[in-house]
């Protein structure tokens, strides 16, 4: 009798055990959103994740159909300036440091003799060169730990943290919100693929292989008598705009469900027309409108919020959407 | 008293239960592989997988750094005939029945009035024509469908089953058992990538975006009012030999821990010699060389197995290591 009892009771204890951690794991995926206000944005994420997830609904995707694809500059952290390019600047100096003839030369000349701010300005060809010489003509594995480096010692020069602590807190909980809900995170960025994937994991979480970004021919070769890969100094693609669907294709082969860019160059325009493309999928734009937390700037033409409001995807209001930017140190 | 009984049995039970699960787990993990016969090779996977996985081995990596690649054509299921062929040889005839004067061009003519092993012998440029004929100038979205509805439905020549039935028994239990030491298993060939992401989940588990294969260019376009992507009939790579080390590293970021080729080709020797630069590593190609079951054949100049010797890769003998080949239809 006593052994029945005692077995009753472990049955009943196991399912109340067993109830009160799933009713614990689905508070913790709302409380996951903590730094989101109420509203309309994170009542749309919810109910889409929700949709994509439960077993039953016309809309479930099974866990490896779920593919959400961020945007990296401005949308998981900030893009005034391009982190990639203060790494390029400081790089450059610690090369003509070593060898001082390099400072009459470009692109050490213009980089070295100008604020960060001016880089952006002078644009084009002189950006391209920047990058060959900064992130071209070395072995793949040397890259990775300057970049390493450089995110937990640099310093944000308006907002005096180092990079390595700029992530959006929303977006790591809504990056955490998407795991706990089996999906896989993927950037999709316009800089280096190479530099995002040597900070992605520490950053964000988000591991080198579901990054993709913007690649310089690569070879195989024999070198000191090792097999080796070598990045040559040269474009082999530029993923932006257009590019961007297709290598989101390339790399995962499945429209995602989720597609998340900014506003400010149109460049995640075609990515989250992509994304809306397949049923069901969610779309949506970080507005920075937040002058006191971060940065408040439009775009010249547009043509983002344009798309959005004709397309239906959700604008994020840096300002209204998020109760905090960045996490705690 | 009795309350406080309840407890400790329940507190005794739960670790009971969790102890059986975990030696349960164990086990399984090993009964996985049971269609691989005991003796070295077998060996090797299994103290290679336990180095990597052991919490305080000093060859841990944690599992987003557990990447295997493997080869698919004779390495994952029979590469005589390639399988990518005779979809392409009866899909043209498909589309020269709909359109008969299309018989008198190439790559019809030839594809249709010769058996499969022909195409092979004529190779090169005629081969190319078929792929650019049959996977090319087409939306993004086309050729799954098709493919699906060939594995099915076509068999192989010889062994007179399916395609979809054809997967390697022991390549299914190794990726399976990698999965469940939480290792995730890519594929590299250089078959065209959407035709193998066309059946990759269905035969082997493998998911679209674990798949790295051979390109043709592609864009983003406006087509009947409608964003879509659309695959050119032009090559983007060809993903043999050399570019395999290229191709992982782009759609990886990371050096694969494990690498499964196999001999005939050449083929796998650059991605399996990159493997083996990393330390920890595993390296596995497989010899055809069971004639009853399968077939026996080797490599023209002998260099994959020369390579094997050199390189201290492990040499799976299809005939001595595996108990079967096949599995239950």
């Amino acid at each position: 009798m006593i052994a029945r009892r005692i077995l009753l009771s472990f049955v009943a204890l196991s399912f109340l055990l067993l109830g009160s951690l799933s009713q614990a794991d689905a508070k913790k995926a709302v409380s996951t959103l903590a730094s989101w206000n109420e509203g309309p944005t994170k009542q749309a994420v919810v109910a889409f994740v929700s949709r994509i997830v439960t077993p039953g609904s016309p809309d479930y995707l099974p866990p490896h159909m779920r593919i959400a694809i961020f945007d990296n500059d401005g949308t998981l952290l900030p893009e005034k300036p391009y982190v990639q390019i203060d790494f390029a600047v400081q790089k450059l100096r610690v090369m003509a440091n070593a060898d001082p003839s390099l400072m009459d030369k470009e692109p050490y000349k213009t980089a070295l003799s100008n604020d960060i701010s001016h880089m952006e300005k002078v644009g084009g060809p002189f950006l391209l060169d920047l990058l060959l010489t900064t992130h071209g003509d070395m072995a793949k594995t040397a890259l990775a730990p300057q970049v390493k480096e450089f995110m937990t010692s640099a310093k944000h020069p308006l907002l005096n943290k180092p990079y390595a602590k700029l992530a959006y807190k929303p977006m790591l909980d809504l990056l955490q919100y998407l795991r706990e809900n089996e999906f896989t995170p993927y950037i999709c960025t316009g800089g280096m693929q190479d530099f995002v994937r040597g900070y992605s994991m520490d950053l964000y979480g988000i591991p080198p292989q579901n990054v993709i970004g913007t690649t310089f021919k690569t070879a195989f070769i024999e070198k000191d008598g090792r097999s080796m890969l070598w990045v040559n100094p040269e474009v082999d693609v530029y993923n932006d705009k257009k590019h961007k669907p297709v290598a989101i294709d390339l790399h995962t082969g499945i429209q995602p469900v989720i597609t998340v860019g900014n506003v400010y160059t149109g460049g995640d325009i075609a990515m989250l027309s992509y994304g809306a493309s397949s049923t069901p999928s969610l779309q949506l734009l970080l507005h920075h409108d937040d002058a006191a937390r971060e940065l408040a700037y439009d775009e010249a033409n547009n043509a983002s919020l344009t798309a959005a409001r004709e397309q239906g995807w959700v604008v994020i209001s840096m300002k209204k959407d998020w109760n905090v930017v960045f996490g705690e140190e």
